[in-house]
């Protein structure tokens, strides 16, 4: 309620009621996935970060480097266009895109329905691309196996501490675009610092999908999750 | 409804419902934030983009730059941290700042409380920087006189038509950290050209904090819009 005025937006909190049941809901059919992903042995990775952080770029590199030893399949959340998977087609690896609207995050019911239209049986690994959104996507277990959040370089390295939820609810943070660390202010120690201090167990890998480096730790790094 | 399963999330509904009448009073809040900015005589600035685009770092560069020339206020929006705010203060303004925990922008309603505790009329020129997301910061009005969205050269030159809605809602686009153009595969024709199909009017200012590019066109504009 505003003291100056006196008026008060009585609609904020059945909103927050409303949001709570959503997110209720989600966790069913975050569940109901996992048990999906599980059944197919597949693993799913639910790609988190802000807009052109690099999710894209990361998964076609990924994709190439694990042409014949991993089966790759690609979910691609935005508000609108297909751009996004029709980069991924061109990889030849499946690829469904669930385009949002308005709606600022995938949910687990938006997934599910995409899992289904996806050859689960021929896949070992699934990314999961959210929507472009350092906030809102961290509220909605998708039923993956693995969060991760990338941060590029060029971002900050403050946002861990300002956009706390993805870096909690994430086991990898993933520094992107360490090529272009020489013409910025980012500090990875600080980021890393600041990453803990919100989740003290989250692991890290810098890396460039440009320049090749840290590829090869990140790849490592989703073999030994597929396998577990 | 999952055709597979048969289940449908139903509270998805209710929830645009109340989505919709939290809109219809943040725009009687937006009326009134309206009413209150021109009633001062300040133009008030919302700036938005993702997180670490630059906005931070262009409110301080505007500071130094009308220094002696307009008085200017500053409302910080983050989920956590004042640490925005405190760099603001550094340059002597006055500032406040609005923690939203998990809201994933400011509404009018917040904005309407920071403003009171403002002083308005040694103000001629009010930014307020919303929470660092390309998307639901754009869904609603706060009020003030002009809508600003900063895209950086980092995040890639299709974001335009991957998050519309934003670039709909803008009268300008500022593409920031210019310095950055060599190192990253950004074609700033192609961005305003994709802008401009959703937002035929959108002006566009190409800027670099960092090296000073573009900053005097910058600040003619917002002088520009301050005398109008």
């Amino acid at each position: 309620m505003c003291q100056e005025c006196g008026c008060s937006p009585d609609t904020t909190r059945k909103l927050l009621d409303v949001r709570r049941k959503v997110l209720e809901d989600n966790d069913v059919w975050a569940e109901r996935n996992r048990e999906m992903l599980r059944g197919y042995g597949v693993l799913g990775i639910n790609l988190m970060s802000s807009p052109g952080s690099g999710k894209t770029t990361l998964i076609e590199r990924t994709i190439d480097a694990l042409r014949g030893r991993c089966r790759i399949g690609v979910i691609e959340g935005d508000l609108e266009t297909d751009r996004d998977a029709r980069r991924i087609r061109q990889r030849g690896v499946p690829v469904r895109q669930i385009t949002t609207g308005q709606a600022c995050h995938l949910d687990a019911f938006m997934l599910h329905e995409a899992m289904h239209n996806l050859p689960l049986d021929r896949i070992d690994l699934l990314f999961v691309e959210n929507v472009g959104n350092l906030v809102c996507p961290a509220a909605y277990d998708l039923g993956t196996g693995m969060n991760v959040v990338l941060l590029s370089t060029t971002e900050g390295d403050d946002k861990p501490a300002k956009y706390p939820l993805v870096f909690r609810r994430s086991e990898l943070m993933v520094i992107t675009k360490s090529d272009l660390l020489q013409g910025v202010d980012f500090d990875p120690r600080l980021a890393v610092q600041e990453a803990r201090a919100v989740n003290p167990l989250i692991q890290v890998i810098v890396l460039s999908s440009r320049t090749g480096e840290g590829i090869g730790e990140w790849i490592e790094y989703i073999e030994r999750g597929a396998k577990s």
